[in-house]
């Protein structure tokens, strides 16, 4: 498609062109221009019919969405700002330099540049910021008629008519009614009589992560927002969230790396951003890494009189860690999803200390069977190495799954503080155990 | 609300216990079912409004649900199937073991039997076994107002009427219309008219994540299913996705951790359970932990001559699996988003080198200040510390980067495949360049 696009516009078959991308689904021909030199872009862009120019608009980059804004006409950015859903606008506002949104903020009325100021002022992230005004509210007096009449009429403009809101005279939240219902139903039945009274809500100042608790919860496809004073103040609709949801699984992926989260994209990042996320853990990691440096230090006499301890300190420590992360990664997880609590602590113990024991005998029983026999390694030296390796996967997966909980406890984040510090700790432990075991068993002093 | 409950329960108050929780949210009542004894949770669920019964039926674990099934009469059984949405039922369906679900489809239609066999037959984690068939079909020749009195008709029994399909005489989809277009539309105007055409469909065998990426990409709300003949057979709707994102996401994390990838929940996962899952992974990254113990040991005679060497070694072996972590983690997560193709494993190698580079030098560089004047180790070993850590950290990096793409290019799970192999390669080039080096540099043979 990109080629056959570029090989008419280098041929400036503009017409032909038009008629090959305006057949594309909105998201697709987004993606298209994303990927043309910005001159061909823009050439593109002006030449899609109005409406879908919008559309196409919404799912640019922000890059894109500035230099288009940066050589359009102010009539042409008037049509995109009056067309564009509230909450893409937001979202696109957050993201641009301060030049920018006063150029666009010139083609609003005074009323929607005050609302627009509020929403630009909710926290990053929170239920505010995803939230879009385009609903429609209904009162309990109306009848099923007048309601349908009402959002045929209002309809067009909003985000979702799917699910309707019934406000009070001080625009406090007090039902909702889904399309569905008012389809179905009589005409002359009232609002009133139909709506949902227990509707779950959310409040303008909630973290993202708790909406998108509570949209998996109840299977929530929109999801209203109040302020204190329990008055409606916009709506949040689940394709939000699906984002929210990976956008949050991504950076807990990107903590439990030891990277810095950055919302933007990898192939779009730069080197320098990219060092910079990843130095600081690394720095921190390395640091911790030389306590473990530490401890051989301390037990050099024991290395010297027999080198070959040292052969096996890789497979104790990569199996403590492997062994400690498995356990963290399950409970960090849990605590995530909200399947875990920090009320749990003591069934995790216990879980992860049964799980432990049996996982520690066979890895140690199957390793000394390869020791002992297989490299015909002296009987002391695989009792050391052995008991180790037991000792360290009990004690790497009790602190894998106690670490997160107590991280959570103390309202930190499991997910960037729970492996640097179990390896840390899983390490050390198991050096002092294997010097300490060696010089018992082996009777070195 | 738990305590309460069953204190009324004790009590034989079960009026008052009804009231109480009649009042609660269907996943709500679920969730304290759930928390119950089996004979409470049986006395309450028998006591719930049929409707809403159903409703909470379809949230309650599988066990639960084999559990109520057994104790409840055919009649109760016959309403519940009755009124399960298809999709519920065929999850709960699969679940069960064979004699409950002879039992179950006793109650059911011939017809209706056929259609189960059916969906059972889809292979898991596919388009057939996510769908649903209670959509809403209409014809290109209706007009909105009779499109309109069908959905009034029929609407209540489907799982959304939000978008309907338009299928020909063969049942070929041919186009589709959000009720919202029917609502704000003109009532004399033909379906065929205003429906869309170019509808974004998958097939019954398309995989779980590609339905994901579908809705991902598109901002789906429900999305079509169609055969081999295009012809429709069911939807799915986007908060069957929402779950499907999770799972998969969850998968991902206990790939990456070396678990085996398990649906059930941790905290209800048996131990032996968890051990098997966690036991093959631990082996395997074991055992492939022992070559580094054989490079060691093939470095014997340059350890022993400097026993100090041994305490670099985690500090090492750490950062370098780190670094490693850090690109494969990117990458991996950047693959399964559809955000980095194949194709761009040149650009992924351009980015990780320069990046690593640049990481390399600054921890290299911090590194041998700390070791050469605040540990006051003499400049060769400083040196040779120095320049193993960097070599490690850029060919961490690079391994990191191009395996997992390495590993999509063959069909192969990059999840699983790269974090084993990423160590394991990583450790043994470390030690190798760490032990020649340091026989060079210190003129040791």
């Amino acid at each position: 498609m990109k080629e056959l696009i570029l090989t008419l516009l280098e041929a400036k078959k503009f017409g032909e062109a038009r008629k090959e991308i305006i057949e594309l689904n909105e998201v697709d021909i987004a993606e298209l221009l994303g990927e043309l030199e910005a001159d061909y872009a823009i050439i593109l862009f002006r030449m899609l019919p109005k409406d879908t120019a919008v559309d196409v608009f919404a799912y640019l980059s922000n890059e894109q969405q500035i230099d288009i804004i940066n050589r359009i006409t102010d009539k042409e950015i008037k049509h995109i700002i009056d067309e564009l859903y509230f909450d893409d606008m937001i979202d696109m506002l957050e993201e641009m330099p301060a030049s920018v949104v006063k150029r666009i903020l010139k083609h609003t009325r005074e009323e929607e540049r005050i609302l627009i100021n509020q929403f630009l002022n909710y926290p990053e992230n929170s239920a505010g910021s995803l939230m879009t005004i385009e609903y429609v509210g209904l009162k309990k007096e109306m009848v099923v008629k007048q309601a349908l009449a009402y959002i045929k009429r209002t309809g067009i403009d909003k985000e979702t008519i799917y699910t309707c809101y019934v406000t009070d005279d001080n625009q406090k939240l007090e039902g909702s009614i889904s399309l569905r219902k008012l389809v179905i139903s009589d005409e002359a039945v009232a609002i009133g009589e139909l709506m949902e009274t227990d509707v779950i809500y959310a409040h303008t100042h909630d973290d993202q992560e708790k909406i998108a608790q509570l949209f998996k919860k109840y299977d929530l496809m929109i999801l209203p927002v109040v302020d204190k004073e329990r008055r409606l103040t916009g709506i949040i609709t689940i394709d939000d969230i699906v984002d929210v949801i990976e956008q949050e699984d991504t950076e807990d992926f990107q903590k439990m790396a030891a990277i810095i989260p950055s919302e933007i994209q990898y192939l779009s990042t730069g080197v320098v951003t990219l060092a910079r996320n990843r130095i600081t853990w690394l720095l921190i990691l390395m640091i911790s890494a030389t306590f473990s440096g530490t401890i051989i230090r301390r037990f050099e006499d024991v290395l010297s009189s027999v080198v070959l301890l040292a052969a096996f300190i890789p497979m104790l420590m990569n199996t403590g860690g492997n062994a400690g992360a498995q356990s963290s990664t399950l409970v960090i997880r849990g605590l995530a999803l909200g399947k875990i609590e920090i009320s749990d602590v003591l069934r995790v113990i216990w879980k992860e200390f049964r799980v432990s024991v049996v996982v520690g005998m066979l890895l140690a029983g199957f390793n000394f069977l390869r020791i002992y026999f297989l490299e015909g390694m002296d009987v002391y030296i695989s009792l050391t190495v052995c008991g180790t390796l037991f000792v360290a996967i009990v004690f790497a997966k009790l602190v894998g799954g106690i670490l997160p909980i107590i991280a959570q406890r103390l309202k930190l984040d499991p997910a960037i503080m729970a492996s640097p510090l179990i390896t840390t700790i899983v390490d050390a432990v198991t050096l002092i155990v294997y010097f300490s075991l060696a010089s018992k068993i082996m009777g070195i002093v």
